[in-house]
């Protein structure tokens, strides 16, 4: 059985799920799935991959081996090494694939990309403590969204590739009827791959954010190179060594994915990204960046972006106020505020809300959700665990630096200790008051756990800001909560004006934060945090071109 | 019974046209389906529009009324005056229709974008002679192109559109299963269209080129400002003024679509283009302009472009050489060269062909074309038909700037009797020839009746040669000719890699310049010659943004 014949089952899945859009993982998210040991030994293979080169990498003739991840938790580098290469050599060696590749049918690409999805799986708890160890992600987060969240996002742009791949015939036999006879013409149609894809990884969600572009070029016939942030390669680097294993077993060379890895001192994506023969760029990062990588669009490259939005919660009434405070003090916790999705702004009316108890003023409603962020952080079966901790330095900095600015603090930052890891950077959510007219500082991303209370007039002021926000700098989700229905309508229509999606009333065990594959789009491509969205048809149609030929 | 459930078999049909590809006509390229009455009736509605002003749009208190047509066929003006706005009012206009159009349901714009080709379709042949005597074209020409033909691709995009728009649920019930309860969200989807989109035409093809950026903008939700060229307005004035009346009729604001006229004095394109509110951009004309439109995509706008390209030949040999010749003659004559898809640069190797008689030398192929090309030009049944007459007096300029130039020359240009047209402005193919080395004259494209018969070494350098162009200069279109399968595979490949489809062995009542609706992708949207094809999903998809709200 070949493996496109093996995976069909999930592939059609995949593909109705996609159609759908209702609820549907191919890959459990519940760790007991993967059997009794696997947490062990992939423990076990991350310590052994740890102060070792990692050689499992089909990848010849490195210049050097080198790495320089650092633990958020022990605060010690990992000691991993990885292969290092020029980039002239990573983009010939993508050539010189290319056209293996691209003659590779649809069906057998699909069956390698998801058996290399089952390869991955097998070591999902490896890459958990890879991404724990370099992201400062909890643990169950790590293994989430690192292992079958990001398989799921993977299998889904397969899924939409596949389907946009297969929507029109190869062949078909046109006839013009002339009267006495016909006009005849055989057409042969080919979706041709746009060229060597490079995909440029994030330091928070190391596969999360790379396998949708990676699969997506790849199911659409590009070879990929995979650019990792230089503090967070582990987990994509045992996703390209499998797919390599997966290729050769197949007798396709191996080359179609590599691994880019490069450092803080020579850094590679911007030679990767100004290389003529890179025609495909995938970008999860900050916007002055993103932003420049857009414009290497003008050299007839495509490029697909999740820049930083400016992320609001609409607060105009609710039926449960505590639920409400409790639901919107996790999603600010989550991970320390060090996801693309964590709400920033929060718009209260200055005559505060209604709730199920009548009238909560605007210090009220301020101080309700300040104390359930601080029964969250103080709560030692879950503070440490929400949090996480801080990825990067110049996140505390930032923390520190609002602690000292003059904006009336209502709550400050603090260390949360935890317990396991004596060393975690971890920080607390920031709370500051603002005003609606002072708006210096919350018309940019602050990335990490600072939160922004901001006083408006009414709900619509807040629905103004919220959506002029979202139109100007971005927005990558936005939660409202609101008991009137036409507050709802408006809220719907005015934000989906500015193309950012809005999450209403969560008071239970979904939050803002979360976008499920196969039914949420992540990001919508629409405002300037992101000019690409996982998995719209955009996302694999502006990865290859159809071309028709035509036979007398 | 409304116009969606009106037009719904039509919109059926051309959904699974789109998705099949064999030969479909939703409007007959026969005059004859027309009614017998139908042609005397359009051409004096034409006569009664010349030398008056055009009063037909809905469009109220213009600044003036100004027209600047001239037909190629008499040389005289057309008298016609159309009514002139202001950018900023048209933007205006449109900002403030957007929302109704928006609300209007997909089903609703389907019904009421086909209703308008209908009424398109009762004024084919007034269109017709408005197309023949603005562009140059013949009167067949004129009806099928700027009839049935862009009817067809105006069709095309309603459909993709259609089906795109529908492809996801509008809402859905998401469960999460958690065991022993179920986490539930209830979502919804919509498609918001992108903002005002801005189409610009050209002076050769006013409705075919025209009408599927502006049907494929509005069935995505946005209005719609087309802005003819100014010397050839009334075929899309009247597609527009027919569709005001529809939208009048179902109560609906008729600035959804507006005709933005301007002249050589005062043009309109720029000002347009680079208003912030304008969203979406079409364009069909010259390079240069539509590279400086593509780069506005930085300031977050979607440009669609259809540019120019430079068409080869290649000749590598044939089974039936006279038929060969003839069919090149025809595509080279066919409305004097002034298409997109017509062929330019012949490449022929030093040694000649292989036919069906033998080996025949570079010199008596070349010989054979021009024989072809002139007996065309010279028979008194074809020749002024075939060609119609040169648009734009700097073709002719060129034309005579390449018969004073030091190429050889194989065949000279000449004026070409019209017999129904004595003033008519006409000039058929010059022929030269150059050396492959010489590539200064070759690189570019010969807007017009030019051609250019390339001596190479060998199929393999004309391959090379025609490949180097297209990936540098762009290509519409490929021709080839050979009896050899494996040629053939290779030429397919090879230009496919520069995202180029060929027509292989065209010799009966085929030509390399027709590409059919719902069949064939016009411009691959792949090389420089432009970034859009119709109608690819992306040419519809990229024109609105999937927006999800959750609701807890």
């Amino acid at each position: 059985m070949n493996l496109f014949e093996k995976h069909k089952p999930m592939l059609d899945s995949a593909v109705a799920a996609n159609a759908n859009r209702t609820f549907f993982h191919a890959f459990p998210e519940n760790m007991k799935a993967y059997g009794e040991e696997a947490q062990v030994s992939g423990l076990a293979s991350f310590q052994k991959a740890m102060n070792a080169d990692f050689m499992e990498l089909s990848q010849e003739m490195p210049l050097r081996f080198e790495g320089e991840e650092v633990s958020p938790y022990l605060q010690v580098g990992l000691g991993i090494r990885y292969p290092v290469f020029a980039d002239k050599i990573l983009v010939l060696n993508a050539q010189n694939v290319a056209d293996a590749w691209r003659k590779t049918s649809v069906q057998d690409r699909a069956g390698i990309l998801i058996e290399s999805l089952e390869r991955m799986s097998k070591r999902f708890f490896e890459i958990a403590y890879g991404t724990m160890h370099t992201t400062g992600q909890s643990f169950v987060m790590s293994f989430q969204a690192s292992g079958p969240h990001a398989a799921d996002r993977a299998l889904e742009t397969i899924a939409m590739g596949f389907q946009e791949l297969t929507r029109f015939p190869e062949t078909a036999t046109w006839e013009k009827p002339m009267g006495k006879y016909s006009l005849m013409l055989n057409k042969k149609w080919s979706a041709v791959p746009k060229g060597i894809s490079l995909v440029i990884g994030c330091s928070t969600f190391p596969t999360w954010n790379t396998v949708p572009g990676m699969f997506a070029s790849l199911i659409t016939g590009n070879p990929v190179i995979v650019k990792p942030h230089p503090k967070a390669i582990l987990p994509i680097a045992i996703v390209i060594a499998e797919m390599q294993k997966v290729l050769a077993e197949n007798n396709l060379p191996t080359n179609i994915i590599q691994l880019a890895v490069d450092s803080s001192k020579f850094p590679l994506a911007k030679e990767l990204a100004q290389h003529p023969d890179v025609k495909l760029i995938d970008f999860t990062g900050n916007s002055i960046f993103g932003n420049w990588l857009e414009t290497l669009a003008l050299s007839g490259k495509k490029v697909f972006t999740e820049k930083a939005g400016v992320n609001s919660v609409i607060i105009d009434s609710t039926s449960n106020a505590k639920a409400m405070a409790d639901n919107l003090a996790f999603s600010v916790s989550l991970y320390s505020g060090q996801m693309c999705t964590a709400p920033q702004n929060f718009f209260i009316p200055e005559d505060g809300i209604e709730t199920e108890n009548g009238t909560l003023s605007f210090d009220e409603t301020a101080t309700l959700i300040t104390n359930s962020i601080e029964q969250l952080v103080d709560n030692p079966k879950m503070g440490a665990g929400v949090l996480g901790c801080i990825q990067n330095d110049a996140t505390i900095t930032r923390v520190l630096e609002l602690a000292g600015s003059e904006s009336k603090i209502l709550m400050g930052s603090k260390t949360v200790v935890n317990a396991e890891f004596e060393n975690a950077r971890t920080a607390s959510p920031i709370v500051l008051q603002v005003d609606a007219s002072n708006s210096s500082l919350f018309t940019k991303e602050l990335f990490g756990p600072i939160v922004l209370i901001i006083k408006t007039k009414n709900t619509k002021e807040s629905i103004s800001l919220a959506k002029k926000l979202a139109t100007s700098h971005g927005a990558i989700s936005c939660a409202a909560y609101t008991t009137s229905s036409e507050s709802m309508e408006t809220i719907a229509y005015e934000m989906a004006s500015s193309f950012t999606g809005v999450s209403f009333n969560l008071t239970g065990g979904i939050f803002v934060n979360q976008n499920a594959a196969f039914s949420d789009f992540h990001v919508t491509g629409g405002n300037p945090s992101g000019n690409a969205s996982f998995t719209d048809p955009n996302y694999v149609n502006g990865r290859f071109v159809w071309v028709g030929h035509k036979f007398a």
